[in-house]
């Protein structure tokens, strides 16, 4: 009952990065005030545990970390270098388990208060009487917000699965395909290669998925998720991505297609075209990959991530993309960039609203885009790892528009 | 910017569906003492308003459910057969909308507490002062859980191209080729013809997809999932599902893809084999068989849920599958069947602790299956509708072993 077979295992997490993970936990969290923090959200404890079998971790400022396991105990405890693995069958449990592993229970626990349902957010309550729980999502979103150079190759790794996946894309698309059709061929030739298919997103009702294959006017279609297009879908019930739509010559197919590998996002878009493009949408292409240069020079450790939008935007004004820059009116998304990760929605967010100040080791992606009501959509989106001076570009796709 | 091509259109849920759901929910409701219930997660406002942009639907008891969108209003309306439906800015607003609309607001106020973020009930507690809230998930979840003639007909699409899906899987299978190459080309024959790609299931770390292909041993490796077979998956952060194995000849290979169709999940599982399979998991095939025909005996309504569960048990027991019907000792699953519609784990579930009794209308996904260590699993799982005498079948792939 050992785990699977051999690149599985090459993808195991090693315990020197827990360990600087988990430093740097217990930092963020003595700034806080935080004596201990339970981590319940997956992506969160995977980060800090190596493993994302069924569990809680609990991390102290000092004694050793525990990590409660629902389900599979063996796995878990094969896949993470944590030492304290323990088996939980009850909540009610943790309490005294905690207190004869680790010493009296803190007075301030963190918990995710984000994103753990309030019905579970009780049941804590109740198991620790008399503590007080503070929101620890913001210290473990600021950890995990740099990353390590051991995350960087991960992210690397899901980038070369992109390049191949977006170069096997020129011998797939077909004139009249429907937009799912080519959606469906781009996820197998990434899940062959390794996509783990699923692109987690954090928040109720965040629904990450690959196949957002917007052509012509799908690319001016509005969806519920906050993004330039978002695409019809196939029914009212996943109303985002690619649709049932015959892709046509002569114009623009938006392919925002993420690759999830060993859990790390890469993150990408590229506009395909069957035959050659109108002009304006070329030119509003070459606007767009601008508008990345500018936000690049912009994205400085130090500055602050709502003030990149706004450089952004300016630009898109300036050079009479206002209609169309991140959106139609009064439907615009509220970013041209993101971090990404575990997660597809991780911060900074280079976006209205957002006051904190990049720095160095955070990875973005880059996504200016520029709608054309009823025609579709144009755009770009890069990956850049931001560093003391200057950048590393890691997705390594072509820039250009892939015209078959 | 209207909403996509016909296929689409055609899924849109009529306005006498809706009705008669809301009429469900406000007896339940009333039963419950609830005086309006506050609709936010997706699976549940697309249940009862017919589109899942992004939004919140407030149910009364007696005035016009309000429809409050986030994004993309156009669409919500296009979508939506209720009347009342108006843009949301801020949850600020709620309650004078509300008032204004619907008279006052009710006293006991419903949200659904189990999948509800805690940050954001302590947020509609501020808002709504002096109100109480009470956990409305068990009186939706009983509104859902017995199918309308319209809801059996989208299980029913999903289930057509499960059994094409299935049937192409024949020619897709060979000799040393990996699960997961497996899975994405089942998931590519899936998508093509209008798979949605998406598995919902409820709770928060839960993740539904269909790539669960398991050959061989990997039939025995547990996971994080209460399943019987939890396989590998690709990494320490995916450890369910398809892994990186080559598939061998003469052992059984469990292929349990779920496909979405409108929203609603078919879900069945088959085990191919490429060449014979040696006898005892032939034997054991047989048993799976004969289990989930005693289990369709059984569940009847009015008959405890657990009950159901308890009766598949004793008869592996007494045909000496005791250590591994539903998965290897210590490490069983705790069900062998559960309720399907938009999400995979809905109820009724026969498992342990299940006092529910079963209902005419529920949609059960039955799946025995029994576990052999270090060597494979085997079993079937096809879905019925439970009617007042009798039931229908809605699984349409044949029930042998597809060899090939």
């Amino acid at each position: 009952m050992s785990i699977a077979t051999d690149p599985y295992k090459d993808q195991l997490v090693p315990s020197s990065e827990i360990e600087h993970r988990i430093n740097c936990l217990r930092s963020e969290m003595a700034r806080h005030g935080l004596g201990a923090t339970l981590i319940i959200y997956r992506p969160n404890y995977f980060y800090f545990s190596g493993t994302s079998q069924n569990a809680i971790l609990y991390i102290p400022l000092e004694k050793d970390p525990i990590l409660f396991v629902r389900r599979d105990m063996d796995r878990a405890q094969e896949e993470s270098p944590l030492l304290r693995v323990l088996p939980l069958q009850s909540l009610k449990q943790l309490p005294d388990v905690i207190e004869s592993h680790a010493g009296t229970i803190p007075q301030i626990l963190g918990v995710e208060l984000d994103v753990l349902p309030a019905q579970e957010f009780f049941r804590f309550q109740e198991v620790f009487r008399g503590v007080e729980f503070k929101n620890s999502s913001p210290v473990i979103m600021k950890c995990r917000m740099k990353k390590t150079a051991f995350e960087i190759e991960q992210i690397k790794k899901a980038a070369r699965i992109a390049y191949e996946v977006y170069e096997a894309g020129k011998n797939l698309l077909q004139l009249g395909m429907r937009e799912i059709e080519f959606g469906a061929l781009f996820e197998m030739e990434a899940k062959r290669r390794g996509h783990e298919g699923v692109i987690r997103m954090r928040g109720l009702n965040y629904e990450g998925y690959s196949w957002h294959i917007l052509s012509g006017p799908s690319g001016s279609i509005v969806s519920d998720a906050d993004t330039p297009a978002g695409g019809s879908g196939l029914s009212p019930a996943f109303p985002t991505g690619a649709g049932w739509r015959k892709i046509q010559a002569h114009e623009p197919i938006l392919v925002d297609f993420a690759i999830c590998c060993n859990g790390y996002i890469s993150d990408q878009s590229r506009i395909y075209s069957i035959g050659e493009l109108p002009e304006k949408f070329l030119k509003a292409y070459k606007v767009c990959r601008e508008i990345e240069n500018l936000v690049l020079k912009g994205a400085r450790p130090g500055v602050k991530s709502e003030d990149v939008f706004l450089i952004a935007n300016r630009l898109a004004f300036e050079l009479g993309y206002e209609d169309g820059f991140l959106g139609l009116p009064g439907k615009k998304a509220k970013f041209v960039g993101h971090g990404i990760g575990l997660e597809a929605n991780e911060i900074p967010v280079l976006g209205v609203g957002q006051e904190y100040p990049l720095e160095a080791g955070v990875v973005l992606a880059i996504e200016p885009k520029i709608v054309f009501p009823g025609e579709g959509v144009v755009g770009i989106e890069n990956m850049y790892l931001i560093k003391e001076e200057g950048y590393e570009k890691l997705t390594l796709i072509d820039d250009e528009i892939i015209q078959v």
